[in-house]
């Protein structure tokens, strides 16, 4: 199939699916989701992705209608349905369908399974981007991977019109992350990169940086940095599913960074050869 | 019918209704909306919903597809085809239905417009309310009535398992507004409400009450309170378009209120009668 959407058990190409009115996120955005890459039918990191999809479920009392076990099954019957390239593997739980009401039904019935798988290439871990700064006024709860994501959209909109692949969100002086990625930044040798409290979202590909930086020895900081720290770093890095290691050149038309190359290429040599790796035999 | 829903120029009962998966509210909840009531098909306070219908849209650069003749056109005829008792009137402007990107098109698609009709009776004015609160941890954007409402969700079923009928949001020692309503107080005679800033809708039930009291000649005071002035008020009152002017009578389990009734009973009465005669002519 070109492209797949799976709901509830039925599948067919993603235009061509419909769902009911009354599901809970077409009027409340009432769901949790997360997105990784196929290649080879293989699916990147889905045990992180899988435990972090249930701790979205669990901090929101949503009920996934299946085990660990059984939904990785789903998807890797689904991702054979699709080519063997690289494919974007999306998948959504919304908390259900009833009549519109803010109060969740008591007991909460059974959330809705979702799936999206559509070719995509992983974005060029090599090219340098752009980013803007924008001032971060999203709920409290940015550790959720919830469908509430109207200020992710209206941020990354802006990234694009004013020509660049991200926005930088910043609050009270602290960086936080971007509107869907996180962003950490190379200082005298040390990978710094925001704690993982409720401002921003525990990024797989940035528990991946941290996980590579141990293996190449690279100090590691998880502690805030702020607009004029990120500004004056060796080196200041994006990173998201789609997006494993990306170093910014410039940040609200300043050129930044460029000040570790050797360090950055090491962190991207690795992190796009653990893609390849995981990925390259057919499952 | 028993019930409506209209997506597009389509209608049907709710749970005949479904809507392509790739609408984007599926993946951002990206959308705003409005809700009142209507009786004898005569849709209450038709215009100021509107107005504030295309005041969203316009925040977020959203598309409305229709004038506001043609959608209130739209919404009197829909209501025609439903009882004429008291009914929830209910419609969304979501932005579109496009592949799943968080980069809105350029230029924006046409949103898609949704309409949801059923029987609801609009609370008891006089019945007294318990409320719970809770610190407010919503985005900054809550003066745009969107679709991203986990936390309304959340806190709305928090008041609910208590018993409750509503949580009063605070943040930074100020009472903002409640999970789906706005709240207010009266103290030493005066009405007192917070500002319409991006921390609060603004309700149209609040613009009611303030025009009735411009008509009782109760003097009105738009600067936000704090918890502890709450706890200390003659009354408090929660508003909303499905609830005209509740008092609370319990916060968090400690007697409110109580010190002001005729105050109180003016603005029910006023309330009640306002929506009693606009509905009251069969459209």
């Amino acid at each position: 199939m070109k492209d797949l959407g799976y709901y509830n058990g039925k599948y067919d190409l993603i235009d061509n699916m419909v769902i009911p009115m009354n599901d809970r996120v077409c009027y409340f955005g009432d769901g949790v989701y997360e997105a990784t890459y196929s290649r080879n039918h293989n699916i990147y990191v889905l045990d992180a992705h899988i435990d972090r999809f249930y701790r979205s479920a669990e901090k929101l009392k949503m009920v996934i209608p299946h085990t660990k076990e059984e939904l990785k099954e789903i998807l890797r019957d689904l991702v054979k349905k699709v080519d063997d390239g690289e494919q974007f593997v999306y998948w959504q739980l919304t908390r259900g369908t009833a009549t519109r009401n803010h109060i969740i039904p008591d007991p909460p019935m059974p959330g809705n399974l979702w799936v999206i798988l559509r070719p995509l290439k992983v974005k060029d871990t090599y090219k340098k981007i752009k980013v803007i700064t924008m001032p971060d006024t999203r709920f409290l709860h940015c550790d959720i991977k919830t469908l509430n994501l109207i200020p992710a959209v209206m941020a990354s909109t802006a990234a694009d019109r004013a020509g660049c692949y991200e926005t930088v969100f910043h609050r009270d002086g602290r960086v936080t992350e971007c509107a869907h990625s996180n962003v950490h930044i190379i200082k005298d040798g040390v990978f710094r990169t925001a704690p993982t409290d409720n401002l921003i979202l525990p990024g797989i590909a940035r528990a991946n940086l941290i996980r590579f930086c141990g293996q190449l020895g690279i100090p590691v900081c998880e502690e805030p940095f702020s607009l004029d720290e990120m500004m004056a770093a060796d080196e200041i890095i994006v990173s998201s599913s789609s997006a494993f290691c990306l170093a910014v050149e410039e940040i609200d038309g300043k050129p930044v960074g460029g000040k570790a190359p050797e360090i950055l290429k090491s962190l991207q040599d690795i992190a796009v050869e653990d893609f390849t790796k995981a990925t390259d035999i057919k499952a």
